[in-house]
Order: structure tokens, then sequence, then C-alpha cells
């Protein structure tokens, strides 16, 4: 195992995960890698919740994006965690952040890092950063993910680091660590295309910082795959004749342009349908690597793809680390604040996909909250693409729970991405192109393609009775929220 | 005058402004100069505006952003306007927009240009630029503003041209004329600060499509300069002192970073207390150049200024072309989707402020709407810089008409920047810096720092039982609107 740390000098810093973890001290800020479950922390946070259960400790934690193997459960069960950002999937933690017992800050994923270097944010004591091995500069070569981990390595006082001895070392080279320069010295990023490289292939540390070297061998939390259903795949069937009569016009060619697509069933579904289309040569640049990019290579229809993360099944691991050589040159792990920045996501001239919990008749999305107060996850990097896009999609399903939620509503309860950067809105029902419409026209186009039919009546009837009472965005503001109103009351949107 | 046309073939183009205005056809697209009234079409649209109130002619009405001389309003009187985008400030248009009678898409000025390059907008039949002279080869050398001319010049079928003679020809070299090259091919904008100059002088355009060109001598309609009054001043006091705070604390220099700016009264109370404050070296990465950019230039403080268009008193306009060989040096004018790219905002690390109409406990801002409904501008620019800027800051008054409103509020009745994308809320009351809080964090320093003290208690009141309920956002969806409700039916929004 110690040939996985090069530089010898480190040798001496081997230790075990409760001994790292004492590092970390009561009100302390944490960087931690991890992103979308990939690349995270297995061994010293988990350390670090078992000793919160004795002991009053309490830290902020920053970390690329969601922590795998319900580390970030346990560490609020144990109450470890004060304030948390920029994002996180957990339901444990989740109950504790709205229960208002855990802060916790929703971040556009391109900018955690842009706000530590600006010290616009509390300075980071301790970095932990998952390894595949480090390097004989002391530079340290990722694993499944890149995230916030150059930041936190550049800017923490102190690095553990946690060498997990499950990713081959010949995982060396998929990586392009880049940083912009700080302000006001920054010049151009210069990447033009979804494959450029640009950066070096380790993360650079000053060696004397690293306190503590870990070794583990657990893989990361597999993604869960939901099959696609019927709803998903009418979902992604409008998407995809929404792509092929958009280069029946010449808007587009049939490699489209490069693709970003959020995690779940719906963004799954839509990459799949592109296995049996007539486009070729795609490619990404989004943040997550999902099965369905490596099923999509497999079948000689994605050509590169460029994100921040490997994030997969465990059948999909074990197939990309075994044909690792296959992969590589198609493929490249960057740091978030690169893959989610907004001048490359306008310069490549995106095409991005991503899930909304609820959209109104204005086109306005809430990506994160339910009924306007509880956060299920965060906005993650929905709005650093949303925001910049060349295309801006979202997709939702028209109603659920048997149909008692309408996902498409007179007014969102909670707005993440306003209507100036919504494009195309898709549920099972159809898609709407809003595209050049003023508000009436978007709302009337939403309610003829998109909205369940069960709503359809009752959401024209809001909509023609706010024109009656005029204005160029026409509401009635005192019965805008009354269908989620009604769900809480009754456990039911509909009259 | 006909030495303003070089390129001599053009001179039989030399018509009356109602011979021009003939050229545009009921249903066609046209695409105006004029950005923030500053190098606006002056006879054609206004020819077009008077023939309207005998003919049934109906067009969509593009302009880099609002137009002067009532343009907007002749146009819309005369039933002219089918749809405008992407700004306006006019009363009449403004309420014919409200009245559900002219569609208004309210849009990123950063997008337009980008839209119609894409083909996601309906191509442009005709444009119209003023100009100060036509160069030998046929291209524009235009006047006080950029905005989309460049693109609607390239993209138009025919182009008609003002030539402004109040405009003196020694104009050429303060426009950086530069456009990014289509989909998939793109490449890097090479500004790396605001001084930068990468592109030619005069606008390229096919001598060909030139189809008529007008001669004209009317100035700019001048901008309205509010004096500072109390309010302003007390915000320019807030906003200062932060920022030298900032530089106690090292985050800054006394430079400070690239200004972006708003139009009205508050950011020239702020632009003004820069002259009698420490700072030194400053520059600007804005839209508009306004009085106060000229005042801070004069006074030593500002080095350069860069943005899309000069918009300033009378006064001030003479003082700017009797002086031109001092100022050409210190600013430059860029294509709107140049002076407002994500890219550039994020790469150069903008300080922006820019004018809430409201904004709620979580620092969610309504820039448009009053009440939600009713527009009054448009989002302009204020988007494009608070999504990518190193420092996104918001201004209000906390209270207004004799306090009956507050600008202060449970939920904003529109959104237009999210919490994500606001930084720092300043009212006369106080500032809130918000960075690095969470949501219920971000509430209780917005009831401590910016709200009126008669809308204290309440707004207190309801962040407590909101709280109580639960929820990462607290809210109560059946009350969060009911301070506009209140106004609404009683004329105060106080119980």
């Amino acid at each position: 195992m110690l040939e996985r740390i090069r530089l010898e000098n480190l040798h001496n810093k081997v230790t075990t995960a409760e001994e790292a973890a004492k590092i970390i001290k009561d009100g302390m800020v944490i960087g931690s890698s991890g992103f979308t479950k990939a690349g995270d922390s297995k061994a010293v946070l988990a350390a670090l919740a078992e000793r919160g259960k004795n002991e009053n400790l309490k830290i902020t934690l920053m970390t690329g994006a969601s922590l795998g193997h319900g580390t970030d459960g346990k560490l609020a069960e144990a109450n470890v965690i004060k304030k948390r950002m920029p994002f996180q999937v957990d339901p444990i933690l989740r109950n504790k952040i709205n229960a208002g017992d855990i802060l916790f800050i929703d971040q556009h994923l391109s900018e955690s890092a842009e706000l530590l270097h600006a010290k616009n944010l509390q300075q980071l004591d301790v970095a932990v950063i998952e390894a595949a091995y480090i390097e004989r500069d002391g530079s340290i070569v990722p694993t499944t993910s890149v995230g916030n981990s150059v930041t936190f390595a550049a800017m923490a006082k102190k690095v553990i680091i946690e060498i997990n001895t499950q990713v081959p070392e010949d995982v060396y080279g998929i990586h392009d660590i880049y940083q912009a320069e700080d302000y006001p010295f920054r010049n151009v990023i210069p990447i033009v295309a979804p494959w450029n490289k640009i950066g070096r292939r380790s993360i650079p540390v000053d060696p004397e910082k690293i306190e503590a070297i870990v070794f583990t061998d657990i893989k990361d939390s597999p993604a869960d795959i939901a099959k696609p259903d019927h709803k998903t795949i009418a979902i992604a069937n409008h998407l995809l004749h929404f792509f092929e009569n958009e280069v029946a016009l010449g808007r587009l060619t049939d490699r489209l342009l490069p693709i970003q697509a959020g995690i779940g069933k719906v963004a799954n579904a839509v990459l799949t349908g592109f296995k049996d289309s007539n486009f070729y040569d795609l490619t990404m640049f989004s943040e997550v690597l999902q099965d369905s990019t490596f099923d999509l290579i497999d079948a000689g229809k994605l050509s590169f793809a460029s994100a921040s993360s490997i994030t997969v099944s465990k059948e999909c691991y074990d197939r990309v680390f075994d044909n690792l050589q296959k992969y590589r040159e198609k493929i490249v792990l960057r740091p978030q604040n690169i893959s989610n920045t907004p001048g490359l996501i306008r310069r490549l001239g995106i095409i991005a996909i991503n899930t909304a919990i609820e959209f109104d008749i204005y086109g306005n999305v809430n990506s994160t909250h339910i009924s306007g107060t509880k956060i299920m996850n965060g906005i993650g990097g929905s709005g650093d693409f949303a925001r910049n896009a060349y295309l801006s999609i979202f997709v939702t399903q028209a109603a659920s729970k048997e149909n008692k939620i309408s996902h498409v509503l007179p007014m969102v309860s909670h707005t993440d991405h306003t209507e100036h950067d919504v494009d195309i809105l898709v549920t099972d029902v159809g898609l709407a192109d809003l595209r050049g419409l003023a508000p009436r026209e978007r709302a009337q186009k939403i309610i003829d393609n998109c909205v369940h039919p069960d709503y359809k009546e009752e959401l024209q009837s809001y909509f023609d009775r706010a024109c009656e009472r005029g204005g160029h965005t026409p509401h009635l503001l005192e019965e805008a929220f009354s269908w989620h109103l009604r769900l809480a009351e009754k456990g039911i949107m509909k009259k």
C-alpha cells in the first residue's frame, strides 16, 4: 500500500481514521472531497461522526456536492454539523435542515470555490480528500471526482488524505486540474471544446500541510438507477422529437451541441433515448457521468464527455475501471468551478436538461423546495447551466401521487430559475417551446401542452381570470398558492 | 453632409425618413439601435409611427434597450407594435403591455443577440441603425451606443442608416466592435481587463443591404439626473462604509474591482460618493456611462470605463463631445452581448450594484413587477451581472409613499434574482451582508438591518411564526402576499 505514497517522507503520516479525525476540532470549517457520492471521504468523516456521539463537536462542512455511504446522515445524527454547503441529498440531514437544527447554504456548484478564493466565506481549517495515490511531489491524484478538492487543498491549513486502494492507479490522466487566477489577475480559461485538457493531472498541495494519510478500500456508494417508466419515456420521446425537429429546421446539426444532464430518472431516459436515434458524434459538458454516458459511449453515439464526477451503478463502476484504457480518451473530470463555470457554458453553447420539482404558467421553475418551505436536495448545478446555456430545458412529470399533486401550477412556491432562463418545458403530457414568447403566450402554451388533464380546466380558469385583471404577468395574488394550500389541508391540489 | 457617406456609391440611397420607413412592412421584425435612450433611431421609427396612424401596420420591434424621444410611446399609441423586446421604459408602451395589448419579452440584455444568432428568435427583416458616418467599406461608425447593432446589421435582410450630424465624426475609435463566433465554433473572448480593446472600430455590413440613408441632427434624449436625496445618500454611505471595511479586512484593495452600476438615483449617489472617498484608480465594466462616470473621471478617481452606451444629461452630453480628446482614452463602448456577457463578468470579478423594486426576507429580488403583475421597465442587465458578479448588491428604499409601501417584504411578488445570486442588500435603513448565511440567518439579518421601523415588528412576527412551522426557507404561504393584498385593498401595507 505504501507504494501509493510516492513522496516517501510522507510515509510516517499514515494513521487510522480515528486518529486523523482528531485533527478536526470543534468550530472548524472542513472541506471534503465528494461530488454526487463520488470520491467522498469514506473513513475520516465517518470516524468524526462516531466521535461526535460522545463529544460536543460542531463543524461547518463544505463538499463538492453530495456524499455517499450515509455519511451526511451519520454526521447529522451525531449533531456534528452546524452548517453545511453547497449541496446534499441525505434524508436525515434534510430533516434536520428543515427543522432548523442545521444551517444549510444552497449554493450554485460553480460558486463555492469562487467564494472561498475571494474570501467571501469563512476560511477552511482542514481539507479531507480522497486520492488514488500521492505523487512524488506530494500532489494528489484524485479518484472518481474532482469537485472542490483543488480549492480545498490550496486553501485549507491542514490536509488529510484518504488513499482508496479500490481505485486503480491508472486513473491518472482522466483529471484535468486547472484553477483560474485570483482577482484582479484572472485570465482566459482556454477551453473551446469539451475534450480540451488545459491543466495538470494531479492536485497541487504543499506537502507540509499533509497531516495524516488514511488507507481505505471502500467503493463509492452506487448510484440508484431507476428503470425508465412510461412517464420518463414519454418525456424522453417529446425531447428527442424536439431535437429532431430542430435539426430539420437547421437550428442544430445531428451532432447537436454539448449536452448537460442533471442526475435522475428522466435524464437517464433521455440519454438512453439517444442510443436508438439518428444523432451521432454527441458530446457532453456536464457535472456527472452516469451509467447512460458509458452506454452511449459503448453504442458509438457519444464521442466525448466532460464532467466533475463519475457516479454510476455498481455494475457500471466495475465496467469503467475494468476498461479504463478504452474510456480514458473519451472522458475528463474537472474541478466543479470549471465544469460549471458560466463563461464556458455560454461559450460552448450547452443544451442543459435539468429536473424541476414544479413550474408555473410563466415558466418559472422550483428545483428545490416542497410547498415553498421544505428543501429536497438543492439547486446543484442547474442554475449554473440554465442561466448560461444555449438551450435551457426543464423536465418533470405533469402530476404525481395518483394525480393528487400537479407539478404545473399557477405560481411556483419557490423560484430557483426565472422565466428569463427557461426555454423549453417538458412533462409526460407534452413539450412547450417558450422561445420568443411573451408571458401571456408562454402561459397558454404551457397550459395547452404540459399540464395534466385533471388540472387543465382550473389552470386555464386561473389564467383567464388573472388576464381580466391585467398586467404583463397576470396573477391573482390571493389565489396564487391556493393549490399548495389545498394540498396541505386536504392532501390533494384539486378542487 | 454627404462627406459622412464615404462609400460614394451609397450617395443615391439618401432619402427622407418617410420614404425609408416604407421599407418596413406589416408583419416584419425590426431591429433598431438605441440603448438606454442613446444612439436610437430618431427619424425612421418616428415616421413609422406617423404612418401607423392611418395604416394597419404591426411589427415586432427589437432594440438594444430603451429608446428616447418618446418613440416607443408614439409607436405604441399608433398601434404599430405587436411585440417588443428586450427592454423599455416608456409609460404609454408600458400601459399597453400591462393591458395585454402589446406583447413584451423581458430579456437579459446579453441574450437577444445570442438568440438571434442561434436562430432561436424570429429572424430580422430590417435593421435601423444610427451612425456618425459610413466608412469607405460601407461599415457603420456608431454614435452614443452600440447595443445590438452589430447583430442587427449582420442578420437583417435590409439596413436603414440614420446619420446623425450632431455626433462629431471623431467619435471614431471609442467603439470596440467584436462578435463571438457562432456555435459550435466559438472561441475565447480575449478581454481580461475593462480597457482591453479586441475588435474593429466600425460595424461591418454588406453595403448591398443598405437600402436607405436618412440624415438627422437631433441629440439623444437627455438622462434625467435626480439630485441625491437623504435616502439615496444614506444608501450610498452604507455602501461606501461597506467597501471601506472590505478593504480593511483585506478582501478588496482600495482600487476595488470593476464596478457595474444600474441606471438611477441610487447608483448615481453611490458613484458620486466615491468622489470624496479614499478609493483610487477605479474602473467600470458596466452597461451605461452616466454623468457620474464622467464626474469621477474628472475627479481623477476613475481611470477607465467600459459600457454599451453613453446616457447623460444635456450638460454632460456637451461636455463629453466638446472634450472627446480627453475622454476617448478612458472609455469604450461595446456590443451589449460583450459588455454583459456572463463569462467576462465572472472573469473580471465585477462589483454589481443594481436597483430592486422590492426584496424579501430571504434576499430574493423583484426588479420588474409592481405587486407581481404590472411591469415597470424590465430586468435589463441586472440579471447578467448579478448572477456572475464577484459581489452582487441590490439597493432600494426601505419604504415609500409616506411609508405606505414597504420594499422589504415577507415574499417578493415576482422573482427576478433568487437568493443564490444576492450577496448584499442595502436600504436607507442599513446594509445586510448575506455572504455565508443560510436562509434563516439571512432573514434575521435583513429584518435587523434593512426594513423600515414601521414594518419591523410585523416582519419579525411573520418570520417567527413561519419558523415555528419549519422548513429550510420558512414561509406561511397563506400570508406571504398579505402585504401586497392589503396595499391593493386599503392603499397601505401596514396592518
